[in-house]
């Protein structure tokens, strides 16, 4: 392609609308533009890019035994009912009605249709298994669409959907998608990590994400320096070991604490550290049929895990609770702490808790702390667990090493679902006695769109974005410094068709634009490869070859140009 | 593919809701199965099959230079109200409001969308050509969706603009999307012709047609025996001899006609041939500013062409009138006729009404009809003009050879648009001297659903679809008769593997059925070529390979099978 050709047009200010780097650069680099909030235009480079993290996906499910079919985009409101999402999607889903009256959605995802059509379509467990995928568009109506194809309203997704006839068929098929998700980000150049993922009420090692490793990541990664653990930090475990104690109890004591009402305040009030803390905190918590009020104590330099929390008490959902809840108790804010609130309300206590010593809390009196606080024989709780979140230096669950945090920004997800769908849609299969089961399912997301921002956010620099080669809109750029001047327009023009010759994917930039300019867009795009054919070098045949991640440079002879960088992206492509 | 796996269940009977033969055949051989209304899921089988159109389709728009990008389905509504569109298009239009109650349509077509997209990233006549499209799923509120992928209300489409600096530049585009065009069909192994389709007010060959030809075609295409001309129907045009009057005018005559209303009851009782007749028709005919009754007549065995009629009228639109407005002229319908409405409402007459001597007509007078009416010396008209349907048998307007009809199923359309989306949306670019100029733009569609559906109506017989193979799901189908049979097994698998290895696309058919229910389904589905390894032939180490198109049998060493396979595939495909 040439570049007066090419539909793209580079922007050097960052347009105001974006908020992080890959919004930026994609805008600014000419591959998206928004029609509306969260509702993008793929232009020719950003489509190119998207495509080949596509092929890509499409390869790794075809050989795990998946089969490409395309589901709709439109979908009855009548399948979401028998699910009961049709109420439980709330704003996010987009409604629409047909000139009929009829309800429909745009599909935010396809279990329901899936599912009816595997219902119809197979019906002995000799057919099993089956692995179904798509690449698709779909649609949620963020309440607020931001980060460019990070949170779209619009989005393409691939989304495979496991049926098995059993537990055992489900293992397998998840091992089988866990290992091409693994192909995939590796084979589109990323560094990636798998983390298991809070599964809910489903419990088990039932679901993972792929997290692409970035500084910007919007969710923590909790992974062990020495073995192969890795989970996002609301799932993340730790090796606990008992301290046991350090010092001896004292007695209880009261203290005039006016006004002091946080962890920060409290340390530098009292001159102790916040680990000797114990903070009370409230939930409130959900069930389908009550709510209640829920103590949970941490130490004062941890974070609750509020995952955990819910894991443990099996509800719905809960929530800090708000002040007016833990007015009704009749506790002073800023104040309370853990005695006498047994027989009250539920207490939950993390591990850590209960072996600490002379530890500070509140008295439940106004202005009032208490030290020399001892758990158990100063209050009582309901539950101890683990309840907090993990943090660098924990001890690996799995191997005692220390653990790391990094962020990471989730761009798969592969989740056992087992007979969630199957039973509601009364989806079944005959087995080997002829007796009706439902499907087993897992299901199985990747966002192509976000890949794609994703690899961006780990991938640039201060002048633009450093494409990954596999996933590069193009693999190389031939810029002829002077444009007027024949020889060099010349050359560049040969080596230009040489590599098409090959079948690399190559761009002249043959605009009549100042050195300056065509460095700089080649540099914003992107392209791994840029040739540069100049003065300097002409007169002794020679051209430079700079790698774009690195910086570096090498003088090539013109004839050997070709092999060289066919050797160069080949080696890159996996 | 192994049959066992593949995701696919046949049917035996054809399911009520379809009417036409590529509906049911593809719900038949496990295509496609109906979500909603015109709302359609591709199983795996069916979505092979889209995906090669859309990558033929691929190959020959970037052969042109076409860039391949991606608009969203979802647009908003303000767009539609710049090009004065949200309101013509009425219920067809689906809409739907977000969250914060913002209106938005899914799109129909692109026009807005591309021209606001070019409008805001080309500046310069430099940049221009540029030919921009995309592959992607569109939405049309059918008031009737039916006949499968034919007229579905969710469906992909392949959608190219073209955006020129003059119309030079638009006739040059639009050559090249003919030529490409007319390879697409042509790769995709299916008889079809492009033909002039009308363009309304914009007049001039600006748009093509390109129909798959099909009995079951819902267009009439005319064309020529001889040449290369081709028309729709609706804009056929032929060459007109005047013929001289044939006998001499005879006085007119008035005649009583009891109840004898139409040209089939006169044509018995008079005992003269339709020929003879004038036919007076009323419409009614709307303009922006007002609309007005106007007579047309053609000779009794012709049929008006609504469209000619049209567009000398140069109206928005017409239709045969209602009876109450006829009645307004106070004429009794069945007798109405050509004399004395002069001055009363216009009147159009087709050419060959002009030159016809001694033609019944209606009197005006109920129960009356005129014998011996003679054109000019009877009654006067406004204008005289081509007004009617090419038939069969006339003369081609090119060469004078006859005139054939044939049916076709339009897949393809062609459009010169000019400057309308342009001004609407003040897309401009500078042209060399820096004076802002609109695009003058292109627009050119392929159903990609329903080329697919075309191609069956032009490709099947009494036992399923016989695709054209560079369309078909699947090339081969490799059948052992007896599955338990280890040596047939042995070797129907061997041939699949080498197959496979030389990247032929193969199923095995492992399937534990009787050898009745393979053939059938083989068959149903469409396999271009079948390999039968059966207990007849296997002794002699030979198999079988059956051609579905032509039932074509030869027996061939297994050894053979790759080679002979491979270069038969070859060979049809282009």
């Amino acid at each position: 392609m040439k570049m007066s050709q090419l539909m793209v047009s580079t922007l050097r200010e960052t347009p105001a609308e974006a908020e992080v780097v890959s919004h930026k650069l994609m805008l600014r680099a000419g591959m998206i533009r928004k029609v509306a909030a969260g509702v993008y235009s793929y232009l020719p480079l950003g489509y190119r890019t998207i495509k080949k993290i596509e092929n890509i996906i499409r390869q790794e499910m075809d050989s795990k035994g998946g089969q490409e079919l395309l589901l709709p985009a439109i979908q009855p409101a009548e399948l979401w009912k028998e699910s009961g999402r049709w109420q439980v999607y709330g704003d996010e889903m987009m409604r629409l009605q047909d000139r009929h009256k009829r309800e429909f959605c745009l599909g935010p995802t396809h279990e329901e249709v899936i599912t009816d059509l595997v219902k119809r379509d197979i019906k002995s467990y000799k057919q099993l298994p089956v692995l179904l995928y798509q690449i698709q568009t779909k649609y949620r109506d963020e309440i607020r669409p931001r980060f460019g194809l990070m949170r779209g309203r619009e989005f393409i997704m691939k989304d495979l959907y496991s049926f098995d006839r059993n537990q055992d068929g489900l293992d397998e098929s998840y091992e089988k998608m866990y290992d091409a998700y693994c192909r995939v980000f590796e084979r589109c150049g990323l560094e990636y990590r798998a983390v298991e993922a809070d599964s809910g009420a489903i419990g088990g090692n039932a679901s993972h994400e792929f997290m692409v490793i970035a500084e910007s990541g919007e969710a923590a990664v909790v992974y062990c320096s020495e073995c192969n653990y890795a989970a996002n930090q609301e799932r993340a475990e730790y090796f606990w070991e008992q301290r046991g104690k350090e010092e001896d109890s004292k007695p209880l004591e009261k203290i005039l604490t006016p006004n002091v009402k946080t962890i920060v305040q409290l340390e530098e009030f009292l001159n102790i550290p916040a680990e000797k803390f114990i903070k009370t905190l409230f939930y409130q918590v959900y069930y389908a049929d009550k709510e209640e009020l829920v103590a949970v104590l941490v130490r004062g330099d941890r974070d609750a895990n509020e995952i955990k929390v819910k894991n443990i008490l099996n509800c719905l959902d809960l929530e800090l609770a708000p002040e007016e809840k833990v007015a009704e108790l009749c506790l002073p804010l800023g104040f309370v702490g853990p005695l006498d609130l047994y027989g009250k309300i539920q207490i939950l206590a993390d591990q850590e808790v209960m072996e600490m010593v002379n530890a500070v809390a509140g008295s439940n009196e106004k202005d009032y702390h208490l030290l020399n606080v001892n758990p158990a024989r100063d209050f009582q709780v309901s539950k101890v667990a683990d309840l907090r979140l993990v943090i660098q230096g924990d001890m690996c669950p799995k191997c005692k090493s220390s653990l790391k945090v990094t962020r990471g920004i989730e761009v798969g997800h592969i989740f056992k679902l087992g007979t969630k769908y199957s039973e509601a849609l009364e989806a079944n299969f005959l087995d080997e006695n002829g007796k009706a089961k439902p499907f087993i399912m897992g299901c199985y997301g990747i966002g192509v769109g976000r890949t794609a921002a994703a690899a961006i956010e780990q991938n640039y620099d201060e002048n633009g974005i450093v494409w990954p080669m596999p996933i590069a809109p193009y693999h190389v750029i031939v810029i002829p410094v002077n444009a007027k001047d024949e020889q060099q327009k010349k050359i560049a023009e040969n080596i230009y068709e040489s590599l098409l010759a090959v079948n690399v994917e190559v761009v002249l930039d043959d605009r009549n634009e100042r050195p300056g300019v065509k460095f700089k867009d080649a540099d914003l795009i992107g392209f791994p490869l840029k040739i540069v054919v100049g003065p300097k070098t002409i007169e002794e045949n020679l051209v430079e070859l700079k790698i774009r991640r690195t910086g570096e440079e090498e003088r090539l002879e013109v004839k050997a140009v070709t092999a060289h960088v066919q050797a160069k992206i080949e080696k890159e492509i996996k």
